[in-house]
């Protein structure tokens, strides 16, 4: 179980609370901070259902809270939202040995390490779907309604959570997801160092390869811009496109035409991924 | 008039544009960069109100645009957002002797100065009533139907703007302003060094002092959180209710309780200034 709980800032918005904890995680051995929104209706004690939302590479808890402008929607749909960091943090954590900003710190890539140096610390999969809900619903007034969302590496994280965990998460969506890691240098570079170099052990972390074998048929939202100057080389939704079909799977993409890789796009859905979220609640 | 409009950067959101650009300021002698955002009525040519907001100490124009939630209603009211940066940068302009963040450098105070060696730059009062304006509207489908509102020192800023100009805007609002600068530290500060000793130069340049002598009367919204921790010593707003009361000028000011000074609390509250100005156009 987590540990050291301890309250970092707290800020009214919309009438609820975001507020910023820090704790020491032992699922990946060093300090975390996490965010929390905390909408009105949970005021009262009432346990309210949670999107959890996976950020993309170089982010932390703060960025979704900042610029997706989904606390004014949260608050009147009665939802909390609770927004992890992207990978383990501190000197005892190791980072890119070239200091790239596509591994290491910022860049965790929700798997389960097992190689050293990383199989200590690079833990986020049983971070995110064990470890820190178990933390949030025994601390504050949310119930085990999960839904889980995410950009770019952090929608990559959000499909792979939800196809590997059936029956943990209620709703599943993401924006621009790295659709298929084992095909793409991002992933590649990311994998081959958290799993080593036999690609069969990759097939457990890829969305499109788990959509072959997943037991759930959660419907899954994803949106993605055709100007995303990405979208070619790393994150490939047309692979993911062809895996739903093979397997039957209910995948909506929608390819929103004009938009790029930013927060300016992914605010600009954001209400049709809480709502999607709130139906299944 | 303004020279070299280069475009830094363009994002699609919400169905209109959000989009930087650099151009050559003759009033500020400096580069400045400004951002707008075209909401999708813009896109036939039809030209469309405008809000410009000014944004407080350490801002830059991007603080607003990606924090405070206001495009999904821009977008659906049909109105554009002007953000200017908060004062002249570059080498060749002076900043904070001490390196201070609250003076000089992403703090003009939109003021004109008076005093070397900021006269020379520091004249963002100019710059945001007359030259950016100008310029947005011969360069994009923007009418002349201005509202103006801001944070802070740009709250200030925004206020001093509508006081000192009848005519110019059909709608003022702010959050959290420096209410009576020549009585705060912040803007005694500021004021001693853009305007010089005489304090009687000060009034032309504080809110509070403006309302006893300006010729409108245009309604003004004010927001402002009661645990704001810059409440008491930098803010005033009683000063500003005082003085109101005093002319007899339309001042709506709410004390919002538990909000602080951050967008989080700006962003709570966007939506009424945002139907405020749509009102006014």
């Amino acid at each position: 179980m987590s540990t050291n709980l301890t309250i970092v800032s707290s800020n009214r918005s919309f009438g609820g609370w975001h507020k910023r904890y820090r704790h020491t995680s032992l699922a990946l051995g060093c300090d975390m901070v996490f965010a929390i929104y905390l909408p009105p209706q949970a005021e009262s004690g009432t346990k309210v259902p949670a999107l959890y939302w996976l950020s993309g590479l170089t982010c932390t808890d703060e960025n979704f809270m900042q610029k997706a402008g989904a606390l004014r929607l949260a608050a009147e749909l009665g939802m909390a939202i609770v927004c992890p960091d992207t990978s383990p943090r501190g000197e005892q954590v190791p980072g890119d040995p070239d200091g790239a900003w596509d591994f290491g710190h910022g860049a965790g890539f929700y798997v389960d390490a097992t190689q050293e140096p990383w199989s200590r610390h690079y833990r986020m999969h049983d971070y995110v779907t064990r470890e820190l809900p178990e933390l949030i619903e025994a601390t504050f007034p949310v119930s085990a309604k999960r839904a889980i969302s995410g950009h770019s590496m952090g929608g990559h994280g959000a499909i792979v959570c939800a196809l590997r965990n059936p029956g943990l998460y209620v709703s599943v969506s993401a924006f621009s997801p790295i659709s298929n890691p084992m095909n793409c240098p991002w992933g590649q570079k990311a994998l081959s160092r958290l799993l080593g170099a036999d690609r069969a052990t990759w097939k457990d972390w890829d969305a499109t390869a788990l959509m072959q074998t997943t037991k759930t048929r959660l419907p899954l939202l994803v949106d993605q811009g055709d100007a995303d100057s990405f979208l070619a080389e790393q994150l490939k939704p047309e692979d993911l496109v062809q895996a739903a079909k093979a397997a039957d799977y209910p995948l909506a993409l929608r390819l929103q035409p004009g938009y790029d890789h930013s927060y300016y796009f992914v605010a600009s859905f954001m209400e049709d991924h809480l709502r999607h979220a709130a139906a299944a609640f």
